[in-house]
């Protein structure tokens, strides 16, 4: 049974992180701490009480195909109706569109609730709120007027078109043809992996899909973006007929089967109408500013999984109990312990959390960067704060993607053979878990991304204007305490490796497209070393605050310093020479 | 469409680890490389053309309870049949009792064509020649004449029985009663996780169960082996009344679907026959044999399922056309190029086959070894073979397995989108490979056993005396040959590694049993690159013999030791350091 971790989130928001850059803000101007607090306590309730009690139904039972569109469990649609009674899919959108224009910061905290409590459900309400910013941002006046408001109410969901058979990690072979009629244009094409592409939670989906106007330039430049309603929509906003678009068939997958992976064929009959947003061939750049949200918002999904699968190991540990492990700490009597004091059991379990709890910092720190680069004055911090966020989303898209399958695994391991059976829920979280890495681009992507546009084009600036900004930060760590000098050491080191590597990166292009994701990763273990060393030393200052909760964070920093930062050094040294090897080899020899 | 790796297990078994020192051996009159080869060539062809065709059937399909037994897929009977008429049951038993006598080396190359093609399939076979080695070295001669035959000739099947629901990782909790009546006992109890424990191949099933005679010691020291067949046998030896034995449900399993594992009820009605193995109370003793056996087996499992995962990928990325990455080594002309030119997927790729074929390799020295222990006369040889072999099955059977898994989710990784979808097979490849770390004892059970009785028990002989002979091997490589000396120079920083790891281990055994787990991985990445860069030499050497194979052998090397190799640098400062960090946390406060 998932606890929404509330303490965990407060001390990241207010304390780790520090949320009072927002307050004030003129875009934020109902940001609070007490309002923070208020909305994840109810978005915990919502996420404990009515989406985690269907997360295994929604296994078992999936989306299934019907000739007249998907239809979802009951328990979903229900769900979905109460999700939007309680306004969720307004908080990030908005005012003027009847969003409540909630932070990027609270938003990633809330979101993680969904994802860990229920992946499946959570993946129409992102993918709503990506085609939302397109539109907001990129769309016309009539348009926004036209869909923002019922999808930003939940009434209407949203989608993001951009797979096609022969195009996945790459846009330019998009084929998609659009064809210009008056003032819309009729789309003809089949789009793959759509999620959430059908579905009956509501009357009607606004696609937002690529495709190529006749006679565009070939590759990138030529792809254009469109809103593609389901159902058509009258001037009177009332909706009218179906448009020529349907579900051809679903994915069989390996997890999240509540979430329909849908085949669209747009055009078989007279055309699909769609709508022109903004320029023609200005379409990747447009979709562009939905992947990003979307990028940090997958990027969560690693660490709330890893948080459940977190929550359900630690539950078996302590209720399981097999033989007695001869050394210190272990509770005295009986024949048998709880297995989480066993060491290698407790290792496991100091991993998921150590892990998922860096991963979080890392990205709630990014979403600040991200809410201050949108909300801050036009001038320089504004520009450092948006490059920070921007450098940080692959990190997080990447790193806390791959570090959820990894500690979904451990979750299962923990289990020992009861994790290998379905009724446990521990292999649900790890197949779930899977797809993160994959969609939203791979973490093979996110990392071209990282070395190309975030390092390579800036020459490094925004990533060591970080390094210099970790290092200072760390410096200052009091050294008082054994505990914490350990932690600002090894993290010291961390933040040292990654600048190495930076420099490795920058000095050889065609190397860092090897080595990137290494790269990406030792990126991920060395920030979130500096924030694990400055929550360490949080932990020590406010010990009287909490003793429990700050003694745990202790161990927690402990044992990231000496067990899981070393890991920096390998990675770093593989960035640095590991490149040739892979560069040389010749993949028709294998 | 799997592909038995013919090759490179003649390369292993002929030129890297060398079989020569068993041909002659009294034991082992029949042994030949034109023999082995032989074999080699007709499993291969088992394997692709028999049970790699149902893989995927006996995914979707599974084994199926019924109240008068478990059902098995039509094609997995009919496999089982062919799989007897091609005398695959008798590979490694004894002569004397219709088995053919082949080395254990021998035996683990096949059966990794056999986990590679279907590892639901294998399993059956494993469990028979698990319980076949333990009435054969364990059992009376009346148990030998009544049970071997047909279990050698595949007429009837084994099964080991040792969990029960409060009895996993510990055995000492073991509570199935036996009680004594005339020349057998009556068992009751109910045994849980018991592979084949019940299915319809054939007509009788021997199960080996652990249980504890009335008024035997509490702890392992009270537990006892009994032979107890499904179907009563005759003395004319044909087949007589049930045996008060049922398979009461079938798990529903994240993989090996149509590997039935069962939960067997002992003694509803008048108590379930058993026949005492040797004597009273040393059942744990006799079960560790079958043990050591398996846990070589289900290492295997873990390379196995590599190779498979390597070769889904592989096809994958050498036909999937995605973009044109602006690097070296890529072929000219067309707008997209196979990704498996992308660096990251070649990074991918390569990861795969480099561990896939350590892994290999580490197997096939355990398993030499083995044979060695068994076949040599008495003397120091024979000793410190088994000594080695012993040391080497917890680490082959942890590391191999844990690589099993991460190459399988790898394996999904390449695939994209589409790795994501059952019906590629990349998902059910992964799924598959995740029992593999748990059964015969987790990976935390595996390094146990590697610090305690494997290195602390001898302190540290038999490991020191290895690292002595690895690093002289190394020593002697030449290097000449730029790449040679790359991978002679890295492997000798690994088994450094591994040396300086093993001191800290002995210094401290109760910091041992927190990073057992990190050590163990540590010794099957040095001992893995030992043997890489061996197979580097080898294959600088041998380069006109087959250029490509040679070729590929050495940019494999050469990979091993630039970008796995630095993980032994990671692993061994977290076991000189890490354990306090676990040792000190408290649980309770998690």
């Amino acid at each position: 049974m998932y606890k929404a971790p509330l303490k965990e989130l407060r001390f990241a928001i207010h304390q780790l992180i520090g949320d009072q850059p927002l307050v004030g803000l003129p875009g934020l101007p109902d940001y609070s701490t007490e309002l923070t607090d208020a909305v994840l306590e109810e978005a915990a309730r919502f996420a404990e009480g009515v989406l985690d009690p269907i997360n295994r139904l929604g296994d078992r039972t999936g989306a299934k195909w019907t000739a007249e569109g998907v239809r979802m469990p009951a328990e979903f649609k229900a769900a979905y109706q109460k999700f939007v009674e309680g306004g969720w899919t307004q908080l990030r959108a908005a005012p003027e569109f009847g969003g409540q224009g909630a932070p990027i910061l609270l938003g990633t905290a809330v979101e993680e609730m969904w994802a860990s409590s229920n992946l499946a459900f959570k993946l129409c309400p992102m993918l709503t709120q990506g085609a939302v910013e397109a539109i907001d941002r990129c769309g016309n006046e009539q348009q926004k007027q036209t869909f923002l408001p019922k999808m930003i109410s939940g009434e209407w969901s949203g989608t993001m078109n951009l797979t096609e058979p022969q195009a996945g990690s790459d846009l330019a072979a998009i084929r998609t043809r659009a064809v210009r009629e008056g003032d819309h244009y009729r789309l003809y094409g089949q789009k793959i992996f759509i999620t959430y592409g059908d579905h009956d939670y509501t009357p009607n989906i606004i696609h937002m899909v690529l495709g190529r106007v006749e006679g565009a330039p070939a590759g990138v430049r030529g792809i254009s973006l469109f809103i593609v309603p389901k159902v058509l929509v009258n001037d009177d906003g009332s909706l009218g007929a179906p448009n020529d678009v349907r579900c051809v068939s679903i994915e069989h997958k390996l997890g999240i089967h509540a979430s329909p992976t849908c085949v669209l064929s747009y055009g078989d009959k007279e055309g699909a109408i769609g709508y022109l947003v903004g320029e023609e061939n200005r379409g990747l750049e447009y979709m562009f500013i939905m992947m990003n949200a979307a990028r940090l918002s997958v990027g969560l999904e690693g660490y709330a999984l890893a948080e459940r699968a977190y929550q359900q190991a630690l539950e078996y540990a302590r209720t399981r109990n097999q033989g007695k492990p001869k050394t210190r700490n272990v509770p005295e009597g009986g024949k048998a312990s709880p297995i989480a004091y066993h060491p290698d059991v407790k290792r496991m379990l100091l991993t998921m959390k150590a892990y998922t709890d860096a991963a979080r910092s890392v990205a709630l720190y990014a979403a600040l960067q991200l809410d201050l680069g949108k909300q801050l004055p036009a001038g320089d911090e504004k520009a450092k704060a948006q490059a920070r966020g921007d450098l940080l989303i692959p990190i997080v898209k990447g790193w806390s993607t791959e570090l959820g399958v990894l500690m979904a695994s451990l979750g299962v391991q923990v289990h020992g053979g009861m994790g290998f059976i379905e009724e446990t829920g521990a292999a649900q979280t790890l197949r779930d878990s899977r797809i993160a890495p994959i969609y939203e681009g791979t973490t093979g992507i996110q990392a071209n991304d990282l070395v190309g546009r975030k390092v390579g084009r800036d020459n490094g600036a925004a990533m060591y204007a970080l390094i210099a900004d970790m290092q200072a930060e760390l410096e200052q760590l009091s050294s008082s305490d054994a505990g914490v000098a350990a932690s600002k050491a090894a993290a010291l080191e961390g933040v040292a490796a990654l600048k190495d590597a930076t420099a490795a990166i920058l000095k050889d292009p065609d190397g860092a497209l090897a080595t990137c994701v290494p790269y990406l990763m030792l990126g991920g273990v060395a920030i979130g070393g500096w924030l694990t060393a400055k929550a360490h030393e949080l932990a020590v200052r406010s010990i009287s605050e909490d003793p429990e909760f700050f003694a745990a964070k202790q161990q927690i920093a402990r044992f990231y310093a000496s067990n899981l930062l070393p890991e920096a050094q390998t990675l770093a040294r593989i960035v640095k020479s590991g490149a040739a090897a892979i560069l040389d080899a010749d993949p028709a020899k294998l």
